[in-house]
């Protein structure tokens, strides 16, 4: 019996390539990790919210590591008229991505209020862009709003959503709820969700007093946990891996102050293929990796691989993942998710 | 009209003074906070599990600051027996607290199931010995239990003792939930109820990310946090300070690497008693700060204040709280609680 798997052309759905000199240095992770296909989140500083901005953060990319077909996507923002979605598609953009102001990073340019973007949703409809949705609602202690159910309160929005646009392509992206996962489920063919690798793997307990697992949205209860590992394993055509691997230099994830907080996020790309092959293979969901990890995606976003396309083999091997294995730089210390934690897979060379 | 509150005999019914160099830095604090008063918690290394520890403990404490009430407990564990208890009594020990096994500092040592301590809590009740519960179960992800529903999901052991032994009095420690308060107020007037400083400010939102506002039992949602101010606005004689001040030096709260978390515990000690009044005051209780932190404890533990007590006076004085106002030591570095944030009160010279 061969201990090998074969995936061909994963394809990471959600993922931060940052910009400036830690643009170069996580770039090349996205390769290192097994994927040849990124859809690239637009919340720079300031964000991507033109499609000449788009096409230029396309080009550095590209100009990092030609060997990855990057997807490109808007940040939802008053400046997006119908007009500019019409230029957008011509020019291959792929999505739009929407954030609730305020909820993660470089997330104050976020929308409040989804029904005055209404004509741009309309003509995304018409070009075929999808729509990404962050979905949580901010924190409002009045309503008894907090990180633990700003996702489970944003569903109704993306219930309203769906009706309004029904052909219009939307991702609720990085789901971390059981209730998520339900409506999801109970919506028509043109909503999908992205599940990231650490949800699978952290509950609440994991980022408690400890920032290197803290990411916006919060890992939730360990039942949250289980309804994303049941719906990957019952190999649902909806739910498809987006990482939101989040780079953070190691500074910036510990905190030094008691009025100042960690920034939020997960890193993941540097080993992001065996990672969910080793957590698929926790919850016994293995034979959903190429699904999860390529082909649900691809279908969803129509960008099918050709049966010539990439192929990754993962070879079964006991390991330990060593910071050093993960992302090197003498510019950034980065530091990746699982690090000192054994894999059971690895990319064979 | 004055601007001054004369508070009489502060007492802070739950609070951790340490061991080593370490007690010698936090001791003092309390009279610094306010207190004259101080419910000893016995998890040191190794836990207070006899009368002869907690006598010399106290002993050790005087000797730092003689000008304190040290009110002294044991550490439910195997070796703790019905003897013990009645030596203990005799010795002037208050209390006894039970943590469960592994949820927070030095708790390796907590009890699994009570059952095996009926004995124990038969002599207790005889003698008049206080139960201190931290009232939490262990994290289960099997049956959905983590760090936020731990305490809710202890509660039904709570009531299962005070039914089995009604006239133990029993308190359930630094409560977080609605839940929580709830039940205590169902129960008979043998169960009391601590709340502390920083779960009267907290939410989840606020240790996200943020490792000194972590502590066990963690903050939990806003409308917990209500529930803790309404029954303090109310004016509920079974629900008392008890600050569960737990110094960890700055290293301890900042974590270095992704598999090591921080230590849980948030320090309140050094402002305690602006801290207390300043919050009271937020949500419109000021005029149960007596109450609160001083006279429905020493009701319930019998240790009413003489009319000759100790009084500390409050002045209203806006002022930002400086670290070095807290605490200053040269071997180990603490950080106060609400350091960088403003006080509406400091205590009058």
């Amino acid at each position: 019996m061969s201990s090998d798997i074969i995936v061909n052309a994963p394809a990471d759905f959600h993922v931060h390539l940052r910009q400036g000199s830690l643009c170069h240095i996580v770039t090349p992770c996205v390769r290192k990790g097994g994927f040849t296909l990124a859809y690239v989140m637009p919340n720079l500083k300031p964000p991507i919210t033109t499609t000449d901005q788009a096409l230029a953060y396309k080009a550095l990319l590209e100009s990092i590591d030609p060997h990855v077909d990057y997807l490109m996507t808007l940040y939802l923002a008053p400046e997006l008229t119908p007009e500019e979605i019409r230029k957008a598609k011509r020019a291959g953009v792929v999505g739009v991505k929407s954030y609730p102001r305020g909820v993660t990073t470089n997330s104050d340019a976020g929308i409040e209020n989804y029904e005055v973007y209404y004509p741009v949703f309309e003509a995304m409809e018409q070009e075929g862009l999808v729509l990404n949705l962050h979905g949580e609602v901010p924190s409002d202690a009045d309503n008894n709003v907090c990180v633990l159910n700003a996702e489970e309160r944003f569903l109704p929005q993306l219930v309203k959503l769906h009706k309004r646009f029904p052909a219009l392509r939307i991702v609720l992206e990085h789901a971390t709820t059981r209730a998520a996962v339900e409506v999801v489920k109970s919506l028509g063919d043109t909503v999908a969700c992205t599940i990231t690798a650490h949800h699978l793997a952290l509950t609440v307990d994991d980022w408690a007093g400890q920032s290197f697992h803290f990411c916006k949205p919060v890992a939730k209860f360990p039942d949250d946990r289980k309804a994303l590992q049941d719906v990957i394993r019952q190999g649902h055509p909806r739910f498809f891996l987006g990482s939101d691997s989040a780079p953070h230099p190691i500074a910036s994830k510990l905190q030094s102050t008691p009025n100042h907080g960690c920034a939020a996020g997960v890193y993941t790309s540097p080993i992001l293929l065996p990672l969910v092959a080793h957590l698929l293979e926790s919850f016994g969901a293995l034979e959903r990796l190429e699904g999860f990890a390529s082909s649900a995606g691809r279908q969803f976003y129509g960008r099918a691989a050709m049966a010539s396309g990439p192929k990754v083999v993962l070879r079964r091997f006991k390991h330990i993942v060593e910071a050093a294995d993960t992302v090197q730089s003498d510019e950034h210390q980065l530091l990746s998710f699982w690090v000192g934690r054994e894999l059971n897979w690895v990319i064979a060379e």
